[in-house]
């Protein structure tokens, strides 16, 4: 054999090395008939999504290879999933024609019924514990939660819609469109899908009739999609690849996790576990189910802690996988206006506190208890989360943290307190309207001095309790719109309330 | 053959694979004369760029050999190049001799003539198409078209000054040296080059003979260079590795898209593209021409959507390079006070609105048309961008962006107008000093109220129309500097009016 | 020999050629019977941390063997290294129980004596130049720098306190709790450790006992051991891997600078270095001493500009290592209130200026000298901060640089005078009621202006100063916290000022 003959081998061998994913590549299966002519006109006019799908799990393997892998490490997790779709790669056809009737965006289409919005009940079809799961994450609710409570429906419009100023400096709003709404918060909290009407394209292919759907594009957790289910799986599991590893890299969270109320990402990037990640993540394995502290990775990602099936070097579970994240988590930290016990459902939207407003809490600070997790409950979520970080912690550093969680919950709750207070002054004294209508919410975010309390507790205290949660998140909690800022916020309310009172005095 | 001279040979045969970017590295060219007198001290000197000169195509291949590939491939687009550069790679004595005359900064360097900055021109004697399609981009006039505008030069100069205090509390501004002006908004605009002096450096070789260059160091997009040439390669392909690889990614352009009025890199990064670039993006081939959807990269970067010469799999042109930019671009959404159409003119310094001021909209919000494109202009553009899109996105998807995209500009363009409306009233109420001169916005950007209109404008709407642009920027349109504080920041204008208005009248 | 085999042993050899990071892996020593036995449980017990710690090179080698490599590259600085620890890899055990007297947390564990807070005087043992060095760092002295200067102190206490609201809407503070100041400003400064008491567990190995640590976990810079001494190795070098390549990475300054007052890894990111780190630094060497300018990376991370032992391609070096960092520092940039020459000690609880406060610069801009370093010695720091550049920037690069960065300090230390002037204007004119005790800052941080103020030196012109010392900050010295939003602070003093007088007056 000559050196260059073994270069070329070598080579090659080399390629396949690094190429082999799935041990099935090398009798890659074949497409359904069905997808094979979807793929005959999409891979020519948008190639890129396909390209993407043909490097996904979902076209190298079949439901019945999948299915033959032991459970705990199974990602298929129907059982009674229909034949057709058994023996073939997940392709075109089996996600956007399956469950046709139940989809307002059917068409006809080349003699295929096939709807463009796929769901949350249609990847069921072979995921069904990941769905049912996710039924009970509020995430799935998230379009719900903010459009039917009208105390937040009135946040929403006091900064979508637009003002505009009359005589004498005051402003009135008009409220926004809906295009507006679906690019602002329904981007990540999901629009509501429509048929509206049906339009006549001349593509490559001829003259050809499409549904046009209100609220698409999205994918947003929370959609309300046209059979009716809630959220979409491609808001982590990204089309057309979906892929496993995607979701549980922290990018996938920064999308709608990285703004100043829920800096989520932020706080991660500069905690010691993004530092970790930032630095080593790229040689981790996040393919691997169950995932292996030590092994797969060395520091947590959102994932990790919040999602997914981890498990011990020895093959021990550490804690199950969970599409509903609450298991995991004991507080609501998003204060609304304060911290609180997680809700008991993940529809937020029938909540009522003591003076029958939507808020969790009322505007003194007392929690809607029948609504919300009791301590029982909060005590055995925290005892799921602690196994998480039990698996590079020792109890000593544990028991650290959480006291410190707790102080730091209370703490930020008392300086909402303090903002509501001074609101409350404000209204008393007639420097700024009072609300008409707590249980709507109307008047309560129309003027300036309104809105710097919403920022105290809607941009500060959460950024504070995120820091706090993510052990630690740095200046998030001190001066990158931490402690810091809120402190002067609060200081702002009162030098515009002592400077408003001199002056109506005079 | 033992197990370990195979062991040795494939070690070497791996390293072999992994490291052949080029295919002439196997007979590396030998680099000139000059370049190698240049290299004999300059290696020992600072080593830094020239190892990066020594990974670089320049340094690998010639001129010839880059000539001998196919036209849609190729990198050098000049015919016409002088016979001297054509066998020898592009090192020192190639860029920094070339066109001598024409550059002030030529001066006599141990027997040879050479100018430290390279500029535009030097590089087309190669790269003449990318040289010639970046002299119709806006960026090539960044400072001309701040620095030769009266308005903005008089914003530059309101917040690059000294602001001092005088009794009362009032302040006056001392003008920005250039020092200050070269290190904050000419950093990224370009710096104006000059050849102030010459001064004697003692240096490892002797004594030696050096132009002092006023604006130096800088890689601004629109630096004035020694030789007339405007702009600099160097700002996206970096010295001394001229890579296009480096050009591709993101934080390329994040040098200058990062702030908070112009956030393309921060929307990028939370936008559903940015998301799978973060994830899956390190294995992508960045050195492909033409870039190739789907195969080299399953999701855009800046440089795909906006210069990239992009096919797609069957080798079909999705859209041409331009280094131009404006041909993808029917908006100008960096809005001055308003987002209106892209300019004719890469020079925008000679627009005048209606009422001969140079913004190019009036305060009121009538853009001055014959100075911008027209809606059928607008219309083109928007196809081509449109046809980059069509790379992943059918038609429903791309039918749902744009009118949001359209709607996004209308209501930021209507706060912007509601901002000014206040604006107005505070002037016509004697709150804040009215202008002196719109025409040189003398007295538009010296007050606190008139600060707040300009960030309502200049921070607030632009970055809500980038996280609309590209499609979606979560937060950055809603708590990260969006519609929530855009509004906040209104309602404090009409506070801040109110309140004057009423201690006029006690 | 069949293609089969070849592949097979092809395989193989590529997995060897990736995974050799060390010459001794091949003959793996043999852990001490003491780690050993900490092993046993502890692997099971938290896993993470123990993987972690046998990819390190503590793992995978031996003092007696890191002793033979040739001093310039050798990590190992001590030369009277016990015997116990010389022919073991450093464990559990080497570790946790050296200097077990020294440590007030040390405790009976099934018979060893272990302390769980390992401090940079144990690292000293085999690292004790690195730990001499660090001593005279400001950040090993970060912790008592704040707490025991009473100034900084106050200025703690008047963003970490909870304000609650009276009456008229003015506020009174209550003192931080210890766990909120822990988990803010001590998160990055360190905390000040304590036994408080001992606790019982029931472990799944039985009841044991385990002393309970005020003020743990934390890793802060500045932290106050129980064995007296000050800092945290595992700041930069992270449990439990204690990798190098870790801390030449920007992620892990990021922790504690990427706030608004020191936003290092932010203006990085923007930096020309930062992109070329972010575009080609994955494929660089982290781990080679003495770190080589061109070959083992291009472009410096913070490590390379502050810290790294840095060669020539030669092998010539050009600037030694330092953890003390202020050999290249001839500014500290951080002004309090002003930026001023770095202090002679790294203990600054010490200084007084000419008004006895604890300030290094008095409220009108006189540095309080004899504390600081003079003009010679700056200009010595400048020169070896120089020799860092010159690995890659030539004169006439550098000798552009410097000046303007000194014309910024000038400039903003203007900036934070004319702040100044406005704050004692609001005190003479009662507006704001001045401090009662400039020496302990009572008063000085507790009403709105006073916090604008304290904004506008601690963040903008802070946040300018790092954009021009790290050449250059894009938008951090402009839009995002630059001089735009100084100027602003300033316009909304004097706005303030002259409606609180107007008010006055009526």
């Amino acid at each position: 054999m000559t050196a260059f003959r073994l270069f070329v081998l070598s080579c090659l061998a080399t390629t396949v090395c690094f190429a082999v994913p799935l041990p099935s590549q090398a009798e890659e299966p074949e497409v359904s008939d069905d997808t094979s002519t979807c793929l005959s006109c999409h891979e020519t006019v948008h190639p890129g999504i396909v390209e993407d799908w043909k490097q996904s799990r979902h076209a190298k393997t079949t439901v019945a290879e999948a299915l033959k892998v032991e459970k705990t490490s199974r990602k298929v997790s129907s059982t009674d999933i229909p034949e057709n779709l058994r023996n073939v790669p997940i392709g075109c056809a089996e996600c956007h024609m399956v469950r046709g009737d139940a989809h307002k965006d059917s068409f006809e289409h080349n003699g295929y019924t096939i709807h463009i919005a796929v769901s949350p009940d249609d990847c069921a079809v072979c995921h069904s514990e990941e769905a049912t799961q996710y039924k009970d994450n509020l995430m799935s609710h998230a379009y719900g939660n903010m459009a039917d409570n009208a105390l937040y429906k009135t946040l929403m419009d006091s900064m979508n819609g637009t003002l505009v100023a009359a005589h004498g400096g005051e402003l009135s709003l008009k409220a926004p469109n809906l295009k507006t709404e679906n690019e602002s918060c329904y981007s990540c909290h999901g629009t509501k899908l429509a048929v509206t009407s049906t339009t006549t394209r001349d593509t490559d292919f001829g003259e050809m009739e499409f549904p046009v759907i209100q609220g698409w594009p999205n994918v947003g957790v929370g959609r309300v999609n046209l059979d009716g289910s809630l959220g979409s799986c491609s808001a982590c599991h990204s089309r057309h690849a979906f892929s496993m590893a995607t979701a549980r890299k922290p990018y996938t969270c920064k999308q709608c996790h990285d703004g100043p109320d829920v800096p989520a990402y932020k706080v991660y990037g500069v905690s010691r576990h993004g530092k970790i990640f930032s630095s080593s993540g790229s040689s981790w394995n996040y393919n691997a189910v169950p995932w292996t502290v030590g092994t797969d990775f060395t520091t947590p990602t959102c994932a990790a802690c919040h999602v997914s099936l981890l498990s011990m070097p020895d093959g021990t579970v550490l804690t199950e996988r969970t599409h509903a994240m609450s298991p995991r988590l004991p507080w609501r930290i998003f204060g609304l206006p304060y911290a609180h016990p997680q809700p008991k459902s993940p529809d937020t939207s029938i909540i009522r506190n003591a003076n029958d407003v939507p808020f969790p809490v009322t505007l003194t600070g007392e929690p809607a208890s029948s609504f919300l997790i009791d301590t029982a409950e909060q005590a055995a979520r925290q005892k799921e989360m602690t196994a998480v970080c039990k698996g590079c912690h020792d109890t000593s550093w544990i028991n650290g943290f959480w006291p410190r969680f707790d102080n730091t919950i209370a703490t930020t709750n008392a300086a909402t307190k303090t903002a509501t207070d001074l609101l409350m002054m404000a209204w008393n004294n007639n420097l700024a309207a009072e609300p008409t209508d707590m249980k709507t919410g109307t008047g309560l975010f129309d003027n300036y001095v309104e809105n710097v309390w919403s920022t105290i507790w809607l941009i500060h205290s959460n950024k504070i309790r995120f820091a706090s949660a993510m052990s630690f998140g740095g200046d998030y909690g001190v001066f990158a719109g931490g402690r810091y800022e809120l402190n002067m916020r609060l200081r702002e309310m009162s030098d515009w309330i002592e400077r408003g009172m001199a002056q109506e005095k005079k």
